[in-house]
């Protein structure tokens, strides 16, 4: 069974979305094989005839899902004998916390890479992304993106925890990668295929488990044109 | 089989640390009694016999343990058919990043806090506290404490991905408490303890979570002086 996955693209096909990248590598994680279909923000709403306002939006066979986490529960509940993704119930939940984490980082990363994440889109998809991250962050995108160097930092400082982690283990999931360590490694792939901001550099525990992940899943990150 | 905890205390004995505090709650959890010896920071080397350097020390039948995760991993181990503290091997991976959530809150919790602490103390282990202290912090214990506001809210912000996590679930361990709500609970309790800041008040998830765990383990939780 391929899967097939609707990933987030900037306007010349690189693959932009954090959630994507983190899908995409649950799937590499469990051997499932997937093709994907480029979608930009504004295609969103009419992938497979409408009803999903987010992505990834993956097809399985005959079941789709439209969100990376269920994804990964699904991934692990049809292939219970591959890599797990979780190790056990407690590891679900407190993915979960990872998650959030994710989702409070995604934040302070986002503030230096909104104006070149919206020069990397074409005119349409840049008036939908203006709009509705203005309305996030309800100010204009210049200010979201002024003071880069502060916004570094505190996405920086907001890594600690997990730099603190990896001075224990090689992965967030222990001595083996877990779903938690895509979802953080979905980050990092973002910014880099962005590429306005090397969060990496000068993060030697961060730099050398990424390094880890390309290891295990290289063919995957490399595909950053889908 | 009972317990024994060597229980962190200030000069009047209230019960001080946060991972004490988690170590009191992880035995609860397993229901195995115990009793507590308080020892102020200048007692901990002599702790029987010497030895140790931090708090908890756990005795637990013949056997003695100097960490609280390692403490709730032996007890996990000794009674396996009780209440689990980890749900798995992935939820003792992920334990660990949320400890290490927790102690990157407790470096920022304590600024506030640091002065209340050391007014709590006896003067001989003034003078320790004050010293270790400063040369964690690199800087007087006055200037560490200046700016409260600045220092409270920096830490309110570091709770942010625990308050996205409570929105989705009622314990960080999905429908049940685990480890890693006792590991930040442990911050919690201990900030009332010294009463300085009242980390939950305006917190409505926060202070919802917590009442939860006093539903649970609220006999353990009021013996603020052992």
């Amino acid at each position: 069974m391929n899967a097939h996955v609707y990933d987030l693209t900037l306007a010349d096909g690189r693959r932009l979305s954090p959630y994507c990248w983190a899908a995409k590598l649950a799937l590499a994680h469990k051997g499932v094989a997937f093709e994907t279909t480029a979608a930009r923000f504004v295609d969103i709403p009419n992938i497979r005839g409408g009803g999903f306002k987010t992505v990834p939006v993956v097809e399985l066979g005959d079941e789709v899902v439209g969100d990376s986490f269920e994804l990964a529960l699904k991934l692990e509940r049809d292939f219970p004998d591959r890599l797990t993704l979780f190790a056990g119930d407690g590891g679900v939940a407190l993915s979960r916390f990872v998650g959030a984490h994710a989702a409070y980082l995604l934040g302070k990363m986002s503030r230096a890479m909104v104006l070149a994440i919206h020069d990397g889109l074409d005119a349409e998809t840049q008036a939908y992304f203006r709009t509705s991250r203005e309305k996030m962050f309800r100010r204009p995108l210049e200010e979201v993106a002024a003071n880069p160097e502060h916004s570094i930092a505190s996405a920086r400082e907001a890594m600690t925890p997990i730099k603190i982690l990896l001075r224990q283990q090689p992965f967030l999931g222990g001595d083996e990668p877990l779903f938690a360590d895509m979802l953080i490694a979905g980050l990092f792939q973002w910014a880099r295929v962005v590429g306005a901001v090397d969060y990496l550099d000068g993060e030697d525990k961060l730099a050398a488990w990424f390094s880890r992940l390309e290891d295990r899943y290289g063919e995957t990150l490399a595909k950053t044109r889908g």
